[in-house]
């Protein structure tokens, strides 16, 4: 990750998070440490704690020795994480990186007044700041994932990418002359159909937004509801962020050996309880494969219980470096920003500056030769 | 244009603009005329003129042999064009079909009272709309070219594909292996620049924007200035906006036979007067192609002099009729909307009504048989 | 045509053809005029007719003036055109130039003996030597359709543009999400094919051949019969080589509004003979497009009356400069050979040597800046 | 593997080896198992042994328990291997299944006389046939590899998604952008080089054959040497089947970060001895990736040691399921052929006959759904 290894070296010698705390709720794994050095080279104490689930101990384990503070690990209860929480506010960070908006619901709780600002890295996050939390956070939160790089560079690009990917490595499944049917023309989705089709796949677009739904139609894509696609389709790949998008409505009306897949966010748009209750026989064919039997002799297969495919199988890698790399430098970047500049900005939930994307931008271009 | 002949067909029970007068300034040629006759069966009483320089004749006398009054021709100055527009607005129309905001300007300063808000067609115009004549225009104008549908249908798809049929018609030159740069990475350049490399043409991207050229980067394309393209290209086909873009700077680092054309609607982004100046001789080939000569011995083929190349040559067609259909069914739905309804929308300058876009849209999607 | 403008300032030097007779018949028009040109620049004596209907009268009045002998014009009857061809073949060339195989018969049948070789342009010529003509052409006949870079730069590339540049220009209709059919899945169909697709269209295939239809749907195309997807298609295109591809069976089962365009070189492969017969009206729209209508009330659109699309309407171009230079390039090349090296080679119909095809792959990806 | 399996029904019923004895040298993987099970259907008596180095030992054991007679093992040095080729031919079988024609060069050394034909899986097979072994080979051998499905179906699609699929899973690097030389333009290299364009890759080729470099440059393709290229790619993945390609003089010439991959069938394309040679520095990062840095301080990415990228890494798939039902069945059907009618053939090497081609490709349009 060359740009964040340059933040690095920049902020070794800048130190701009000298004599600030930053509170910090994100994944604990080999990656995101990376990202925790980088912010210490600059200054910063941390104190953190993972996301409920993910955290990795032999992370945890390594970040203390290298002098942070840690709560939590793998094996944490959901009470125990909401304690976590607690202990980072605790012990008073005057910055916050927070996901899902959960430390500054605990900020808005308890009225510190320490914190000066922070960021947000995901878009639901986002939504809670906007909603519930509106007026009660009287300080600035970037929006991570609100960054157009993020939704060209890792959105459309490396989720389109890593989704071809996964299909591959999970099913060994030709592309070629497949039917997929992407449910959802959003960044993500429009990054899948273009891919798979860019491979030979014949693809099919659902769409309810009949703006979005005409662009479909543009750039050539068969464009239909979920019921005129789903006895065509060989492969459902859904990309909406809307829950049941694939229910028990639709399960009877698929073919034999249709292929059920989820690149969303979160795990619900494929309902795996429904489907699981429909079928008269469960088998689990590979770590990510299930076959779903039902009683008139169709089968389904289910690819890693409707969770995000690209993270899915026995060696998943996710999204490319590149895109890791841009997104952990727009953290880098806009904690530098709140630490030097906080009381510059708005209070609430704001878009990354301007000068950030484009500094960004600017460096990729660069990085990745554009002109060669 | 089966949407605009529905749209008659329904505007003839409903006569949404019986008792409106439609003041006009409009193209005056066979396809407009189409328009013309969709709101009179609509019950409209049409006052018009043509842009100044476009003006058929032989479509003036039959729009005038349908009851329209209509004022200027072909042979027109630009005093008599200034008269024309006087002329429709001392009619008093109450709605305005207007281009380039000149109606709206000529009612601002009669401060005519009669007029209950209109349609602006261009962008151009919305741009004066909102600078020299914002606050001075009391009722509604929608401006149409701001619709995503015109984003989408026409300045991405449609002037993509006829670009690449006007070079392939004017110039009989081969498209695949070709190097092309494509100046500007908009709506209409990245239509360009994506059908080109769809053709087997190799294709660079010039764009000023950092996040917009990343976006190009990521879209695979090489990303560079024009000086750093300058010895590589074949073909620079402009696409900004913005005037002088290639100018006497550029001209002397381009290869021997290098093509310039320009897809942007004003005919200033390629400095065709610089070119002329530089030249040691001058020849025309065809209507649509220049030869320049340099001292150097080098030349360049200039197209169409450095207009719309897709409206260039023998047989232009510009636009697909698709285009054409969802462009005038915006205008009639626009100024439906305005008639029934401008009460109750805000002054000034404002985007096309979602429910308009949306209802075109699924029309759309229906005609193309989406769905197929 | 920068290649055979090469090879002319060689011939001019090198003077291969000193000495020797060229008999031709060939299209007379102006681009052919610059192949005659490389000939007598190379030494040879011209003794030329066209082919039947195709002779442009400035054309032969030219070559006339440059001491060319030239017979026949454009109003000759069938009659007047095999005198033509016996006139050509009474002044006793040696090498001949033919289309059709029409000079080569006419050896055969005078058992002329000074003839040392020859070359045929087409694979109907060829086709004919390698039948009624087998072991009665006591000399070579090189064919220089069957040159692989024909195939690939011709049939596949030029071909593949072309019709998509004649479909945009003859019918204004946008190509995304358009539903075409292309009949025929040889060197033009899949170029045709994948131009189309390319710039957003819904393409299926046609292809009765198995093995090519397995390709065909490994590329991602929809493959069926014609009956198949008469119903599903808007434009259908035929690139079979067969006659009545497209007959009084299928007319029925077309869309209201289906466009039927062929881009084979012979204009049997719709029936419109039986099209016409079938209809309650006919309508010519524009130079290229007939609207034929059935008692049924829908209508089909006929394009140039099946003959090839890409050579009709107001502003023909035909294939590329670039494909026609490689052509032009065979001719004179493999002439040379004959020329130089006749009696080293076989007696009749025999592909382009590997050494000439070579040497203009290699001419064209310097010309072309194949490593820029 | 439906269409497999749809054979081994069929063969349940006609037995068509029904007192046959099938040798064979082959690899002993669980796929492979499915293809003997299939022959034992159809009656045959097995007798195998495994290619060097690949035998998985449960699969052997395996196969025993179905009663077939299996020699060698995993731990088998290369003279095991030689005695367990003659412990095969020992059996006398009456028809060969042979990979590398290691068993037709026993036959042929022994004299036997019981052979009636048989396969042979591999190019490199066929070549030893048509060499040192012409004319001593008494009975027909059908080349599987030759077949023009494997060619489309597996050398050019499902190698080239393959490559695709494996550059990402083991590298994580984006594609988009990312410049790639792919090093020979046969089947294998016009489908990575197809598949990574189409994924947003800058793609180049290198290319000795002129004609077809010529098809590269009109595929789009920028045309170059290794050395004219090696300070641009980031990429290289040769794909031409001989040995040294990239070599002693090429690494030098490398950008820092260069990735080495090859997709050919032997590890021989790359040179990595001269290369770890020359190496200051050897890093083994993960199970397909090694470090090597060089004293000027640039390092190289080399893939899998130079060995099929395809089927490197930690969670390999190999070529698509639906590639090997084609491969497997190619085997089954010729086998069948020479079982009932080998006296019908020639003798010596010879392609899959035409019927059996044409045969699984209908079984495959059918399979696919290629008319949906």
């Amino acid at each position: 990750m060359p740009l964040l290894a340059e933040a690095r070296r920049q902020f070794e010698t800048s130190k701009p998070f000298l004599g600030h705390k930053i509170g910090m709720s994100l994944h604990l794994e080999p990656k995101t440490a990376v990202l925790l050095e980088t912010l210490t080279a600059g200054g910063a104490e941390i104190v953190a704690t993972g996301n409920h689930g993910s955290t990795q101990d032999d992370v945890v384990a390594y970040l203390r020795s290298c002098g942070m503070t840690i709560f939590g690990g793998r094996a944490d209860s959901l009470d125990d994480h909401k304690r976590n929480l607690a202990s980072v506010l605790a012990h008073e960070p005057d910055v916050l990186l927070d996901n899902g908006a959960d430390l500054a619901f605990g900020v808005s709780e308890s009225r510190a007044t320490q914190v000066i600002g922070g960021t947000e890295e995901t878009t639901s996050g986002a939504l809670r700041l906007r909603g519930e939390l509106m007026g009660k956070v009287p300080f600035p939160i970037i929006v991570i994932n609100d960054s157009i790089l993020k939704s060209i560079g890792e959105n459309r690009h490396a989720v389109g990418q890593s989704v071809v990917e996964s299909f591959m490595r999970i099913t060994n499944l030709m592309i070629p002359g497949r039917r997929f049917v992407v449910v959802g023309y959003g960044w993500c989705g429009r990054g899948v159909a273009q891919y798979l089709r860019a491979l030979g796949g014949k693809v099919a677009v659902v769409e309810t937004d009949e703006l979005v739904a005409f662009e479909a139609a543009l750039d050539g894509y068969r464009v239909d509801t979920i019921e005129g696609l789903a006895g065509w389709g060989e492969v459902f790949i859904t990309a909406t962020g809307h829950p049941g998008i694939m229910g028990s409505e639709t399960f009877p009306l698929l073919n034999d050996g249709a292929v059920l897949a989820n690149c969303g966010h979160f795990p619900w748009e494929i309902d795996v309880e429904a489907l699981r209750s429909m079928a008269s026989k469960i088998e689990t064919i590979d770590n990510a494969i299930e076959r779903v039997e039902f009683a008139d002799g169709r089968h389904i297969i289910l690819i890693a219980e409707g969770r995000m495919m690209n993270l899915a199988g026995r060696e998943p890698k996710g999204n490319s470096l590149e895109s890791m790399d841009i997104g952990f430098l727009l953290q880098a970047l806009s904690l530098e920003q709140i630490a030097l500049n906080a009381a510059a900005l708005l209070d609430g939930a704001q878009p990354v500056p301007d000068e950030i994307n484009r500094k960004i931008a600017r460096r990729m271009l660069e990085t990745m030769g554009a002109s060669k």
